[in-house]
């Protein structure tokens, strides 16, 4: 008899717990293959009086990050990391990326020995020196081998079981197709492929295409100025994983994790609103920040600086024409209108 | 002494007076290699008591179909079909597309022996027996070699100089970098490739993707499905050209002519809207031309009814489920939610 796979969501945030419920779904419908509790990693915080885990596990819900949306009953929230996760065989990672290391960092020499995680982690890390894949640096840290989701997925129309699509990349076929059973459904439909690394880098150099899109609409630009930024921008991610990461193919950029993403970010999204904003006011990204997210940092502006760092000591600034103008404009005050005037080779 | 190119420009519509705009400007650059006269032949009407081509030639404006925009001197509207291409090299075609056969039929034996042309007719002639490019209908009748050209262009964008991309699909390279001179600007950047029957295949088919991104627009659907909809579209565009037209190029799609110009439809247009409104007000497709667009047609259900009678006696129509769904909701009464149910393979 084969071991059932036994699966840890590890974060419970807003996608984390839209994501949970399709687990926890999806499990239940292939009880040969499955263990049928899910165990997710909850990070403890007060929730009106009481521990988050414990609201969790009686309502059926994350009132705090997905209110109104039930899991279903196998689903167990477990404050604990290392319990959470030292028996599973399956672990999904969705939280955000500055916790990575240091969960990762707890995990090691806990986990199973025949586990294999996918990281629903949203970014690269871009320093001047290198690129890293989350999903390599989990690899790295865990010993183990690690997919990547990403897709035209916003969680509440997914928890809303919204028709949607996603991509999974995975290199391994049976974890692909094992990933498959645990993900796909009738409204949240995968596609599996094997380029990883694309499915990631779309993922995070969307948001500097997002921002190009948003300084067109700030400037009244029409929707052939913008279509033809976003397919300049599809270009360049493209380029920079060709360049960067050989092994990144065409059509990965045609999955939903490619084009589909990058129509939804660059027609609503905040990275596209406050970059209209910062045409239309005129004041700095930190200012829009503050007034517009809470003081949380905007994702899209950050990855242009980032990348341009990246580009730079390498003297191929101008080999990226928009992702460069994108970080002129935000961070050295060259003109607006740049965003089409520079933006070709 | 090498002879120097003439132009002549077939079509006055609002396309044809902003495409003009853009050759006689163009031709100016390269004194050498085109002769400086632009004709351009319209279609005589009576304009306010005037006709047309007086008109035009007198204000350098078509003030019927492209009010505001100044052409430049050396444009000379003439109402002789004959007279206007006799003598030219280069014969620009932009036109509606139910007049190609009878003008092509006039000017059949009174072209020049050097004539080749391009095509900027929007739409394929889609038989049950068989599909034909509006290029290729061209090439036939006059026996010259005919090049396309389509991408995210709005006409009225395009003569305001808003910046946009646009494809020029040419198998010939000298006349493919002819046609760059010819259309090429600051803010109408063109990209040449080979693969033209690609270039014509996206202009038509994007419509079909349209009303279905109009239909989810109606039922309220988020930007995710949407998304969703239109990479959907996407790949049966995509597969379309691949199993009735080998030779059409992945690459393509990635053109202007491609996911640029399908976000812009999916995004704005006409058949966008009207499918939209055929699901929130429940009228037929019929009516809703009547109500919304003067009694004009609309492209994107005639072109779905078009692939459906193709399609159906070859026995294809799952092969192509977002087609297949677009036709059965507009024509047989399918419940608009088969959108999204039915899409998927």
């Amino acid at each position: 008899m084969v071991k059932k796979e036994s699966v840890c969501v590890i974060g419970s945030g807003n996608w984390g717990s839209a994501v949970g419920k399709i687990i926890g779904e999806n499990v239940l419908k292939y009880p040969d293959v499955f263990e049928e509790e899910v165990r997710q990693w909850v990070f403890e915080e007060n929730y009106r009086g009481e521990k988050l885990t414990d609201v969790i596990n009686r309502e059926r819900e994350n009132p705090k990050y997905l209110p109104g949306i039930k899991f279903p009953p196998n689903i167990r929230a477990v404050p604990n990391l290392v319990e959470a996760t030292k028996s599973a065989s399956v672990l999904v990672f969705v939280l955000p990326h500055q916790f990575v290391r240091g969960v990762c960092e707890e995990m090691k020499g806990h986990i199973a020995p025949n586990a294999r995680a996918i990281s629903l982690i949203k970014g690269l890390e871009i320093l001047p020196e290198k690129v890293t894949l989350f999903s390599e640096e989990i690899s790295r840290k865990l010993g183990i081998n690690v997919a990547s989701l990403s897709g035209a997925n916003i969680a509440d129309e997914v928890a809303k079981e919204r028709f949607c699509e996603t991509t999974i990349g995975c290199q391994n076929k049976e974890d692909g197709e094992l990933f498959h059973k645990l993900f796909n459904t009738d409204y949240f439909k995968v596609n599996v492929i094997r380029d990883y690394v694309g499915v990631e880098l779309c993922g995070a150099l969307k948001n500097v295409v997002a921002v190009g899109a948003g300084i067109s609409d700030g400037l009244g630009y029409g929707s052939n100025t913008k279509a033809a930024i976003i397919r300049l921008g599809l270009m360049e991610m493209r380029k920079f994983g060709q360049t960067f990461f050989g092994t990144v193919e065409d059509s990965t950029f045609f999955e939903s994790c490619g084009v589909a993403d990058l129509i939804t970010t660059c027609s609503g999204g905040r990275n596209r609103k406050v970059a209209e904003a910062f045409v239309r006011t005129g004041k700095p990204i930190d200012v829009l920040e503050k007034e517009l997210l809470n003081g949380q940092k905007l994702q899209g502006t950050l990855t242009a600086q980032e990348v341009y760092e990246f580009l730079s000591p390498r003297k191929m600034t101008h080999e990226f024409p928009l992702f460069t103008t994108v970080y002129r404009i935000i961070y050295e005050g060259a003109p607006v209108e740049s965003i089409v005037r520079d933006i070709t080779l």
